[in-house]
C-alpha cells in the first residue's frame, strides 16, 4: 500500500462523524489521553520483563501483587487495598523429559506437565499409548484396551470456529476431564494435544482437574507437531510406547491476594463498577496476553478517568484477580467480601482473551430489552473507535461468582479480535514481544469508555 | 483464561443464531472450504519464501508473475492470461549507509533510501541538518535556512487517529513530497522520519515523487528511533552533520504483467466482478503483508468458489496487479484494457492493507440508498464471521484508474484490523511468519462471500 489520493478518500469517508454530544466528546477525550499517555504498555513491560511468570503461591506472584499495589497507590486512587486468600501452590519442579519409543529408538518431542498434575514415578514412565478422540472413546474401549497404557487425547481443534474460544470450549474437556476419566479404566497416564489450531512445537500448559475418588494418573500436554508425530508413528506401528518423566508437587496452599484500586463514588460510593483480569499466570513465560494485558488493561481503565479528572458517581474499581489459572480462589473471595461488606455491583467487566483490538463487550444479566436499546444508544458512541460490538453473553471466570452470589450484578466480558490468542496461550510464546502497543491500548480505552458510560447512565435502559 | 462454564455460556450466547437462507448457508460453506481447505497461507509462503522480494521490474517480479500464472492455471479456471505493461526499473543498489556526524564522532544510524530516490555522490553527501515538521515550516523558512543542508522531516504519526492508516496519510506528504519541494530551496538532500507510530530501529521505505522541473536529491528514511536520536542531538548542537551514502539507480522501463485468473460467468460472461492485491512488493523484505496476503487473498477468494463447484453469472476474476509500489502502471493497463475489450466491470474489490482480521468492506460509487439497503440485507449474513462493517469509501490505488475510465464500476477496499500493518509496512519485518493463517483465511472467505453475493445479487439494490 502507497500514499495515494483514492486511500486518502476511502479514509476521510470512513471516518464517521458524529454527534458532538457531551458523552461522544467524553469518549473522544478518553481515547486521546489513552493514545498520547497510555501507560498500559509499558506497566505490561514491567510485569513481563522485571516479573515474569507469576503463578498462585510462588514467590513471584508476591512480587506481582506488591508491584500492583504501590502501582495502584502512584496513581492516586481514594483507595487501594488487599484481599487476602489462600491459594492452591503447585509447582512443575524441573523441566519434563518426553520420547516416543520405537523400539530401541527414543525420540525426543515437546511436552510439558498439565497445570495440577501429579509427578511421575522419579524414574520416568513407559507404557504402550492408546490414541482416542474424545471421553465417549475412552468409554467405549473401555479397562480392558485402556488398563496399563497412557491415553493419548489426539482432537484438534475445529477450525471451523469463527471465534477460536469456541474451538478451545469443544477441544478443552481432553485437558480438563481426560485425566481422571482416562484413571477410571486403569491408564497409567495421559497426553493430551495442545489446545491450539496452530502447528508448532509449542506445548500449551493448563490445569487439568483430578478425581478425588480416583488415583491421580500424570499428565502432560504435547505440542501439536509432537501430537501429529506420535498419532503417525502410532497408525505404523501399533506397538509405539511413550516415555516421560515429569517432576510437579502440589504443595500446601499458601496465603496471597486481589489486588484493588478504587476511585470512590461521590453519588453512590457503596455502589460499584469493576473492571479486571487475573494477576496470576502460568509458568511457561511472561503471561503477556493471559493475562498481564487484562490486568495492566483493567488498571489503565481507571487510571485513564483518573488522570481526566473525572468524579465518578458511582465507585470505579480496578481489581487485580489472583489464582485464575489453578482454583478461582482470588474471584471467590472477591465475591465472598462483596456480600459481607455489603457493596452493591451494578456491573463487572472481565478482560481475560488477550490484549487484542477491540471488538466490543458481551453482556449477561441485562433486563430483557436493554441490550437492543443500548446498542440504539451507545452504539454509535464507541462506532468510531471499532469497539460496538454489544452482544448477548459475556462474563468471566473471576466476575462469575459475583453474580452468584449479588444475581442483579450485570456481567460484561472485553471481546478482543481472539484469532491470535492460541498461538500463545499457556506456552513459552506468551511474551511482551507478542503484544502489540496499540491494540492494548485501544482496549483500555474501551474499557474506560464503557466505564463511564455505565457510571453517567447505569444498565436499566 | 481457562475452561469454565462461564467460558462455554459466553461462547455459546455469542454464536449468532441466522435465518437458514441460501445465502448464509453458502456464506457458512464458503467459511467450512476455507477454513478446512485453505491453501492461500501455504501459497504466501512459497511466495515469501521461494521468491521473496518482488520490486517491479526485478527478476523475482519476472518470477513470481510466472509462478502465479501456473498456480492460476493449476486451479483449472476457465481463463489464466497476462496483461503485458512496462514498468519503472528502480534499483537501491548496495546498502545504504548513515552517521550522524558530531565533530569527529560518527554514529550509525538506521536508514533505507526512498524508493525512486537518487544516488548521493558516490563518496556520500555530508551536510549540515535542519529539522523540520510539515511542508508549511518548509515554506516559511526558505532558502536563506535551507540551502546546502539536509532536511529532516520529523512530524510523527499522530496516535490519536483510530485508524493508523489515517495518520499514514496524514504523515505521508513527508516522504511523497518532502525531497521535490526540500528542492526548491536549495537542500541537498533529505531525511524522513520512518512512517509508523512504532519506535523501532526499522527504516519504512516507500516512493518518493520526484519534480522533473526541480533538481533531484537525495533522500532516505530514517528509523524512529535513529530520528529520535538525531532530533535530540540537533537540540543540543545545532551544528550536528549527517553523512549518508546510497547507491541507488533508475534503469529503464522493463517489461511486466498483470496476472489474471478468470472463472468466465454462465449469463454474463463480459460483466466483470474482480478482486485483486498487487503482486511487486518493496525490496527490503518479502512484501508478505503488503501485498502477498492481497494476492494469496484475492486468489484464494476465488478459488474457494471453483473448489465448491460454485458456477457464478458474471465472471468473476483474480487480479495480480504489478507496479503498485512505484508506479501504478499495472493498474493503469487493466483500467485500459478493460475499456478497450468493452468489458464491463460492475465491481472491483482490492486488499491492499496487510492481511488482518476481517472488519467489512468499503464501498465508492454504489447509488443512493444502497449502502443502507445492504446493510439491511447483507450486514446480518455477514455478521456471524465479524465482517460485516459496510461502510462508505472504498478502494484502492490499483482499482482507482477502473473507475476513472468507467465509471459505473463499483470500488470496494477490503476492511480489515490495520493496527499491526504499520509495524512491519515497507521494513525488512514484512515478513511471512508475521502473518497468521487464521486471520489471512478469514479474509479471504469475507472477500469469496462478497464476490458471491454480489454475483447472485448485484449492487443496484
Amino acid at each position: 500500500m502507497k500514499l495515494k489520493l483514492t486511500l486518502l478518500l476511502l479514509l476521510a469517508a470512513t471516518a464517521s462523524t458524529f454527534a458532538q454530544s457531551a458523552d461522544s466528546l467524553m469518549l473522544r477525550k478518553i481515547y486521546d489521553e489513552e493514545l498520547v499517555n497510555g501507560q498500559c504498555y509499558q506497566n505490561l513491560h514491567y510485569l513481563c520483563k522485571n516479573i515474569g511468570q507469576r503463578l498462585s503461591g510462588s514467590a513471584n506472584a508476591q512480587k506481582a501483587v506488591e508491584w500492583s499495589k504501590k502501582l495502584m497507590e502512584s496513581y492516586g486512587f481514594d483507595k487501594v487495598f488487599l484481599q487476602p486468600c489462600m491459594v492452591p501452590h503447585w509447582v512443575r519442579g524441573a523441566k519434563e523429559q518426553g520420547f516416543i519409543v520405537d523400539g530401541t529408538k527414543r525420540i525426543p518431542v515437546a511436552i510439558a506437565a498439565l497445570g495440577m498434575s501429579v509427578a511421575t514415578p522419579k524414574a520416568g514412565l513407559t507404557a504402550n499409548v492408546i490414541e482416542v478422540h474424545s471421553l465417549a472413546e475412552l468409554k467405549d474401549l473401555g479397562e480392558a484396551a485402556i488398563k496399563g497404557k497412557i491415553v493419548f487425547f489426539n482432537r484438534p481443534f475445529d477450525p471451523k470456529f469463527i471465534e477460536p474460544g469456541r474451538a478451545y470450549g469443544a477441544a478443552g474437556d481432553q485437558r480438563r476431564a481426560g485425566p481422571a476419566e482416562a484413571a477410571k479404566y486403569g491408564a497409567v497416564g495421559v497426553l493430551v494435544r495442545s489446545l491450539t489450531e496452530a502447528l508448532d512445537n509449542y506445548p500449551h500448559t493448563g490445569t487439568t482437574q483430578y478425581d478425588d475418588k480416583v488415583v491421580k494418573i500424570p499428565a502432560a500436554a504435547l505440542s501439536t507437531i509432537a501430537a501429529n508425530q506420535l498419532s503417525a508413528m502410532l497408525k505404523k506401528s501399533p506397538k509405539t510406547k511413550f516415555f516421560f518423566k515429569q517432576n510437579c508437587q502440589q504443595l500446601p496452599d499458601a496465603p496471597s491476594f486481589n489486588v484493588v484500586g478504587e476511585m470512590t463514588g461521590t453519588e453512590n460510593p457503596n455502589k460499584y463498577i469493576i473492571v479486571g483480569g487475573h494477576l496470576d499466570s502460568w509458568d511457561l513465560a511472561e503471561g503477556a496476553h493471559d493475562d498481564g494485558t487484562g490486568v495492566t488493561g483493567a488498571l489503565e481503565a481507571v487510571r485513564i478517568l483518573k488522570a481526566m479528572n473525572y468524579r465518578p458517581k458511582n465507585s470505579l474499581r480496578a481489581v487485580f484477580f489472583m489464582n485464575e489459572e489453578n482454583g478461582d480462589r482470588g474471584g471467590d473471595k472477591y465475591a465472598e467480601l462483596a456480600v459481607a461488606n455489603k457493596e452493591e455491583h451494578i456491573a463487572a467487566i472481565e478482560t481475560d482473551g488477550g490484549g487484542f483490538t477491540p471488538r466490543g463487550f458481551g453482556f449477561t444479566g441485562l433486563q430483557p430489552g436493554a441490550l437492543k436499546t443500548m446498542n440504539q444508544v451507545w452504539k454509535p458512541l464507541l462506532e468510531p473507535y471499532d469497539a460496538d460490538k454489544l452482544t448477548p453473553g459475556g462474563g468471566g471466570t473471576d466476575i462469575g461468582p459475583l453474580r452468584v452470589k449479588s444475581p442483579s450484578t450485570v456481567l460484561i466480558g472485553f471481546r478482543g479480535d481472539s484469532q491470535r490468542y492460541f498461538d500463545v496461550h499457556h506456552t513459552p510464546n506468551d511474551v511482551f514481544e507478542n503484544v502489540n502497543k496499540r491494540e492494548l491500548e485501544l482496549g483500555a480505552a474501551a474499557m474506560a469508555s464503557l466505564l463511564y458510560l455505565i457510571d453517567q447512565h447505569g444498565l436499566k435502559f
